[in-house]
């Protein structure tokens, strides 16, 4: 996703880039403001569990990020201070901040307020990026900030979603969204994989030219034992005959903390499936289940069960990395409007990319040599290295162009609102 | 507060009762969108605490009772049958409903919706008292809703308080609000009386032509002992040097439970106080404490520490009744535009209608020969008998014409964020 | 129960009282070792919920009130000084102290040390009796000390009752607790008294020669309007008719808060009963149900519940007070050994005394005047005075002599562990 | 510690093998009763926290554990089959069970009841072995068993440890343990590895000759990046340097969800350390605080910070094992009965066995080709494998025999009540 650039002097290279960034944050912030435009104020609002954060307050994060990394590190003074407090996530370095689960009491400020902070804010980037004032980090930081907010766009789709079925009348967010085909997904291959010394994740950024999070460095060679890996994800079919053989009354099925949390919490099925096994909510509302489908909205739990139920398990992030890096990063993305998965079609390897996000069976931990960013944007990743899983590939919901081979997302194991499904794999003597 | 008819036939004495109806219906529902009027849909749709609900709730709540036990009852269908499930309260009677912490989460539908929905049902029921159509029990419930929607006015009030005092930036509720002044306030007297048998409570309602609650019913005779009455409540300068002698730091002057709950939630002064002692969180905003008005958002376990601490008690809501029915209804209420207590002026008892309702050191329990209303309203007081103390004499809150000398208002002893203070007394030999 | 003297001279007299004294200062504290005697030293420690305690707790506690409030007041140091954090139960005056939660978790001193502890501290009481050297307050303080043991006496017994009920085995504290008759109960009786001005209350000890409470006193005057109460309390049969009525289905019956915890615990019918309502788990073990016997082991809520559906309610304490002063205090007491409630007999008003406890409808409030005492067992009662309701009479785990006319029990409304049951009144016109 | 044995036929070494298993299991269920021998009847009842155990519920746990899955598995009803519901511990294929954080309700069977229990167990599966009845997946699980016992061995020190600290005296488990010699430890030297693909991983057993839990198999091929490991654990003294600068007040050294816990539990210090930081409860009593010894009872999350302090990182659980293979596994262990750490001594890599365990960065997860044994024992070890982190080398109160290189302890990042340390580990380029 870096400019191809193909020019004669530093200098030309470096207004040719300078352009290229500011069309690119211009897509990318205005690509936030739509997702946002079917809500009302109030939808904006809602904070429908500690997990999740109002739309309003990811606009406002987001910008927050810009003014906070980029404005502030060029020596702009912030155009409102006090919101520093609302809109800090979880940076320690940038001071105390509101409680998480509490913000959904922020009525102030309003959607319009913040719609109105955005524009202050870009248009002082832009105008920073034309006068060409920022300095070298600044500017990585702001290429950061893109990549943050692509990350929000799909959490604010993720956390609206959550919020709306939580309301008793199950709105939709866009009714109008389009139903994809459901053609009959395509018979499950196991690719096999001989045993082998592969390098996995990125050059470090920066200096690297192509963006990568610092949980993604460096590249290092890893031995990925014999095995195989499913040619598509499960589909809500194949989940379904789980779900039908008794799966969430098995407890030799599940691991013990999932086992626990699904007779805490009563899970029958996954998050958004209705008791009938035939339908669910999805962000055009409550429609019909496409069997043939990648199944989603499963935690880290369901997607182990259901593996264990198949006699097969999950792929490693190793494994997953190893079979996507050769392949495009092509899929159904947020950018397609769809914002549903779509059943697989064609042969070889499918969804690897785009669709669902699929749990893997590794533990989010530091690759060998890691090391956080090392001024106050290392809180980004290395912190939560820490009872959490990873996913990997991207989903409908993910913005085109986020995602890449070495890509780690993370969530702990008992997550279910995000477009989380599962591939399968199995040992190879 | 019943139309006051001198006419000669019971038939015209109706149409004027029916024309003053649809006046006060009229007023009294006006008076709830004026109260809302400062918000924004979304400060309307916040809710601070578990036991406070969003302003638009609030809104759409108390149409709800009126569509519900007015029109229905008369046989019509409702507007907006989905709704029951959002808007009823607790009415177990009136079927399953929205839990009660998960009302900020409703989204949907808009303050403007509610807004027409108040629209459509004032349009029926007034159709419905011109056109003489609503059955005597409907017109009982119709005088009973106008009643239960001033209860809503106060909370209304007292709840939006609430949520802007929790955003970190403090706005005000109506940064235009009067500042009232704050003369020296009468030295405190007492007021004896001996021991006496004197009735208290109102004739049942209906059949009596004058409104009262059922659990302000029957009236009965009651001996009450000798004791005295303070002439006014206490005020904040009064409060503040039980603040700062050590009054929080000193379990002996507390309840068992209220010292629990000053450690527990680490109490140091009055819900809205701010630490230094001399400003507090208003509906105007952050504002200078006047010294001389009554101290209030006071907890029942505070005003009993603060009356053991100065030798004295609370008064019984049978010594608080005996002192004011003879008085007339007169004070600092929501109407006056206030929305704050005032210092007392004059002579002989003062304030003990208004300004602040009045914590006793009754528990909330029925009166002898007391009966719930013997329909589905019968869920409106008489369950709530445990676990709460009464408080009376409304408040700056309250809206005029609300209370009465046998109104009994309740809370929980650990309540604090209504506009709650405390009167003095003592026994005498 | 105090000793009756007839004597001549001052002296004299007060020989015969320290007699009399110290007599009924062993016969208490040896009673308790007889209950504690079938416990092995592993049951002594059992804590099954925050509201009970262990036996042993309870034999250590007891003796560290005599030795801090009357050893200690009369000069002598304690014995084992450090053991003041762990028995101490909730006076703030005499120090920080063990969290009551955690008491289970004593496993030091071992019950031998305690046993022995007793033992040395009756030595120093006796002593000190037999030498004359109590101080009067500290005699008061001891006279104290023996109402104290017999109520730790009853809760030790509860408080087992319980520990053993929560083990899966369910066994037994006494096997060979002997059965009582079930005879048919008599038919119930309206026992109807006219409203009439009564006096209340204990006079007040000291300096009144007859022990009560301070939440006893004093004496007043107050109204009791007309009424009725039931000659016997309700029995089993009669209960086990609302439970398979569907009373615990019914919200109707329940106040607000009984209702919250009937859905939250999933209440089905009283505490021990057996799910076929046949059977209880008792002190003697798992045992049929009594049909005629009164029903015990019932919450506020539950008694509340009941009255309702039997179309009565239940008595206020003026009402049993006044009904209970004109009579023996006789009855089936923990002396007895039944342990037990037991069918009423005979004609009139029955079992006001002993067999179970019986809630009334009055929150414990202070009476008129109320002044606890001025030392620092004034923490003993007064501070309890929010949230509990009161019961009247005694029960068969009281120990005889403990109870009075105006013997003030009370507990939390949802408490169900004591033997509680009820009574039946009802208005008259 | 498979027997070594030379003989000439299967027979004569199968009846050698019998006597040597005979022998072994005499020993192991001999030091569980040395080991609870200290412990009064209530001592042993204690159970501080839902995470901990009762030390009767372990003695009696274990021996069910052979009663179950040994003589059952070999045809022989149990002896008190209502004590499978008591003392099954996770097992849900063993059937339903007593709720673990109720384990201390447990006052019967006595203390005297369940060394009974264990007698007659061992006098049966004697007799088993003697009479050559057991079947060989009989025998296998006796095996399973033994190496079970030990690890509750260690359980039941670790959690009287706790249950003692707990108590507000603070007794010692046994006062009369001897105090190590504190010598000054040897200077940390770092030991440099290359990178290498090196084989991890014990061989299946059964049907492999020598004991290791399946967690710990197969044995695979994994590529070790360069590295280097310290020579010796993490001393007090070094520890507390971290504590004195300030290391658990600031957010920057933790993991995001370590210092939620460090702010939550107001963590200041080590869990058994005073305020002071010169002494810490042992199972000897409060001691001095020996500065040289390796630091115990960290959690993962501080122990992860204190290498980030250090400018260094734990070391994966493939290094240690790496480091370790090659070693004897020799020691400070339980047998040896100082049951604290004690300071290294000497030249090299000390210390990788006994003294304490030692955090590792590894997430515990299943190796590669992992499979549950594939009986009603698969629930050991691999249902855990979730949110949990690795611990290698054993410790001081690790029955020697017990660990090797391949073995994986595992607990949550939180846990702080066992022997657990650190060892400090960095990259090399």
């Amino acid at each position: 996703m870096p400019p191809v650039v193909t020019v004669a002097s530093p200098a030309a290279s470096q207004e040719v880039a300078a352009v290229a960034l500011q069309e690119r944050y211009g897509h990318v912030r205005a690509a936030s403001c739509r997702l946002a435009a079917p809500l009302s104020p109030e939808d904006a609002m809602v904070q429908s569990m500690d997990d999740a954060s109002p739309a309003k307050w990811h606009l406002a994060h987001t910008t927050w990020f810009f003014e906070h990394f980029v404005l502030e590190a060029a020596g702009q003074a912030p155009l409102r201070p006090q919101w520093n407090y609302l809109f800090n996530s979880y940076y320690d370095s940038a001071g105390p901040r509101h409680p998480r689960p509490r913000r959904g009491l922020l009525s102030r400020p309003s959607l319009q307020e913040v719609l109105e902070y955005r524009r202050q804010v870009d248009e002082r980037v832009l105008a920073a990026l034309d006068g060409d004032v920022l300095p070298g980090p600044a500017r990585e930081r702001l290429e950061l900030g893109l990549h943050h907010e692509q990350q929000h766009q799909e959490l604010l789709l993720t956390d609206i979603q959550h919020a709306l079925w939580c309301h008793p009348l199950r709105p939709a967010y866009r009714a109008d969204l389009p139903r994809p085909p459901d053609a009959a997904a395509a018979p499950l291959q196991w690719m096999a994989q001989d045993e082998r010394i592969v390098e996995v994740g990125a050059p470090r950024w920066p200096p690297g030219p192509d963006f990568a999070y610092d949980n993604e460095s460096p590249p290092h060679r890893v031995l990925v034992p014999a095995h195989a890996v499913a040619s598509r994800p499960v589909t809500n079919a194949e989940y379904r005959r789980f779900v039908e053989d008794g799966g969430y009354r098995t407890p030799a099925l599940w691991l013990s903390d999932g086992w626990a949390r699904v007779q805490a919490e009563a899970w029958e099925r996954p998050l958004y499936w209705e008791p009938g096994l035939d339908a669910a909510c999805t962000l055009g509302g409550l429609r019909p289940l496409p069997p043939h489908a990648p199944v989603c909205h499963l935690s880290y739990y369901e997607a182990d069960a259901f593996a264990r139920w198949a006699g097969a398990r999950l792929p490693t992030e190793l494994e997953w990395e190893r079979a996507a890096t050769p392949l495009p990063v092509q899929g159904n993305f947020a950018d397609d409007g769809l914002l549903q998965p779509r059943a697989a079609r064609g042969e070889g390897l499918q969804q690897l990319y785009g669709d669902v996000w699929e749990w893997t069976s590794s533990a989010y931990l530091p690759w060998p040599g890691f090391k956080p960013w090392q001024d106050d944007t290392g809180e980004y990743n290395g912190k939560f290295m820490c009872g959490q899983w990873v996913l990997r590939g991207g989903s409908c919901a993910t913005p085109r162009g986020h995602v890449r081979a070495s890509y780690r997302n993370f969530f702990p194991p008992h997550a279910r609102w995000q477009f989380a499904g599962l591939r399968l794999a199995r040992d190879r003597a």
